[in-house]
């Protein structure tokens, strides 16, 4: 077994892994540091996987930041792709290596531990056919594209109305595939306001996509050419099958090693990205994040919060003084000209979390009444009974970022509704109307407490 | 002489006045309430005048919300249009109107002075010919819309560049009509940072608008029906001529009875509205207000203050208690696909105003790097040297309004580029990169404090 040795061993080099060798170096360029990866790129952005799909992104290999030998040239750092880490000696410091060039023993001073999340692929018995895909990685979406060239297909499944099942459906329909998503619960895009679903689904109706809610796909055949997703009681027939019910972290090779896992196998860092073993870090999809608003460890997996966390991993190790402020669970996406995003806690979430919580639900347009084009955007904003403090937002409409991106600062800062109410939002009437819609939300607000 | 008496006589019924007697209304029904207003109609969104004229909004009605008699039925005030005050007093409250059908002396027991602003017009000979215009109220908008369809004018010559100026340069470009714009100082658009300026005026530029730095507008005469505007060395010659050289507060009236005015005119008021005169109020563009940074009192006349000081003096004099937060300097305006916006204070402001402040300039893109239509956007953030709590920032470029609000909510907060740098402002492809610019501007930022 052939045997290294680096001062950073990083296992993963998609984004919290590329960043935190990225800057690891610039805090101390002679840092030894080798990235080993699974698959065979590194530093892709995985968001950007359903608008290779729509077309949105010129191609596959777009989404690819550098390549791992211009990875090596810019950043300093040896990179291994198709190498994948299958055992951890924590007290020994060594990691085991598999590749097809064989195995390697690699021992490190720092490890950092950012080998990402899976999608949950359930033991359908068409897993494997052509024509079911999940969607993570940029060979997936060359899968897809050459599947809808190659076979034309009509109908599409999709298992699972979370983002990437959204995004993903947007993207089909764009070349002309009916769609139909079949969702296990009673609401899709995960923990979401009655209200803002309510106008979210019908949306997407109206533009002609099937939505199945309450129904779990227990098994998917494939008979003479077409897939079957079978459920409790029904049948779903399609040309195509997208598996996006979520993902799971990939830290398998890690259980029943004292390092401290979450229920859901995700690394527990606290907001130095460190985990329970000295000099061992961990960050990304794989690993838990500190939320801003409870405190607590969540694992809300995000290609902007691997980000953020593989800096500050990288920063740590290398000497430096870094945390992380944690994220308050800010989303977005869209289908179409729908829009949907998230900040903070919704109103149950808040209830759950002890808060004495209260929520307006407001109406309005993204310009001034009169200007056309003005579009219409609804949110509901929750906030402490009590003080006003805002503790969370969600939108769905048109033009929703400018009013998402001004509450998820006021939750950074404990800002309230009391002084949302009256704030110098720029206001022009191409931009907003002369009340915007955060203004008129805490101007409701202000009344309930 | 008419004489009439009212709890409350608000001058001036635009956005202020308006808001005022609404406001006021909701508090105590029963209040009796006049609106006196010179012009024929109220409760217009002047800002939306250079739309009418680009076409963005469909006519100059549709700037008007309200018409005097819906007002009055819907809200419970008495409208007077085409009343104006002349003279005020203030010992034993009684307000001197005139109209076309006589005078009134109208006695109040709260008086709101709302009367706006006024657009600054040099004595120029060609003042009153047909194609020399303001633009401030819908009329003026209807003037030069019905100038441009009987005249088919090629070339105007707009004198200031300030808002007004681009907004109307944009749309009269919109008509095919060639622009040159005519500025006294070496830079547009007010207080701007050098580096957001040069890429502004490089934009429109291109777009082929001719604009003229240090030159002052002497006289405007009409020759042979063409305009020429003379300035020190030069003459300009055109088909039409915008004057936009900025506003005067309607004031006049006002000066050496007792009332606390500013150098301008402006009346001065406090953050609930008073000026320093009893039971007598002042809100909108004829006003001034109070700066939530510096805490001074200054002069932004704005649609969106008016609207909020309006409501503020009403809940007051109604028995309320409230208090405006203040403005932060918000802007925000484009010229086609160009945006730019202000909020907060710019580095020299804030120098000028005591602060140890520092600033970083950034150049980013508005979405994935990867994802088509993303736009180029710059900003300059301005922060203090210690502390680096955020003073302000200028944007320029596409989409910059989600970037916008993000550091004015900061702003309002005491927000710090600490916690700017690693917020979790949502990210996906469509709508930002995984590195937003307000965060790289902080990550930039944090090196300096």
């Amino acid at each position: 077994m052939e045997k290294m040795e680096y001062d950073v061993v990083i296992l993963g080099g998609v984004a919290a892994g590329t960043s935190a060798a990225a800057s690891a170096k610039r805090i101390n360029k002679n840092l030894k540091i080798a990235i080993f990866q699974k698959e065979p790129y590194i530093s892709y952005g995985g968001c950007g996987l359903p608008y290779v799909i729509s077309g949105d992104v010129s191609s596959p290999e777009a989404v690819i930041a550098l390549t791992p030998d211009i990875f090596k040239e810019k950043k300093g750092a040896d990179v291994f792709v198709k190498h994948e880490a299958y055992e951890i000696d924590f007290s020994n410091k060594i990691v085991y290596i598999k590749s097809e060039e064989g195995e390697k023993e690699v021992s490190y001073n720092k490890l950092v531990i950012s080998t990402g999340a899976s999608p949950i692929i359930p033991p359908f018995q068409a897993w494997g056919e052509k024509g079911i895909f999940k969607l993570r990685n940029p060979d997936d979406a060359k899968n897809i594209l050459n599947f809808i060239k190659e076979e034309n297909p009509e109908k599409a499944i999709i298992i699972g109305g979370g983002f990437i099942g959204i995004e993903t459906a947007e993207a089909l329909k764009k070349h002309g595939i009916e769609i139909t998503i079949i969702e296990g619960m009673d609401h899709i895009l995960g923990n979401i306001e009655p209200e803002i679903h309510e106008e979210f689904i019908h949306g997407i109706r109206e533009k002609g996509v099937n939505v199945v809610f309450n129904t779990f796909a227990k098994d998917v055949i494939k008979e003479n050419g077409v897939f079957k997703v079978i459920t409790e009681d029904n049948e779903y027939t399609g040309d195509m099958v997208i598996i996006s019910i979520g993902v799971k972290p990939n830290t398998l090779f890690l259980k029943d090693k004292g390092l401290n896992l979450a229920k859901n196998g995700a690394i527990i860092v606290n907001e130095k990205m460190e985990t329970n073993i000295n000099n061992v870090y961990a960050a990304g999809d794989c690993a838990t994040v500190n939320h801003f608003i409870t405190g607590k460890n969540v694992y809300i997996p995000l290609g902007t919060t691997a980000n953020k966390q593989g800096r500050i991993a990288g920063k740590n190790l290398a000497g430096g003084n870094d945390s992380f402020i944690g994220v308050v669970g800010s989303l977005i996406t869209k289908f179409e000209d729908i829009e949907y995003a998230k900040t903070g806690l919704t109103l149950q979430e808040a209830i759950n979390e002890g808060f004495n919580a209260e929520a307006v639900f407001i109406k309005s347009g993204s310009k001034a009444h009169y200007y056309k084009g003005s579009k219409k955007l609804k949110i509901k904003l929750v906030f402490e009974k009590k003080t006003g403090r805002i503790l969370g937002a969600q939108f769905v409409g048109g033009e929703i970022h400018p009013r998402l991106n001004a509450i998820t600062s006021l939750i950074y800062t404990n800002g309230t509704v009391d002084k949302l109410r009256n704030m110098d939002l720029a206001y022009s009437p191409p931009f907003s109307p002369v009340w915007d819609i955060d203004l008129v939300a805490a101007n409701q607000a202000i009344k309930k407490i």
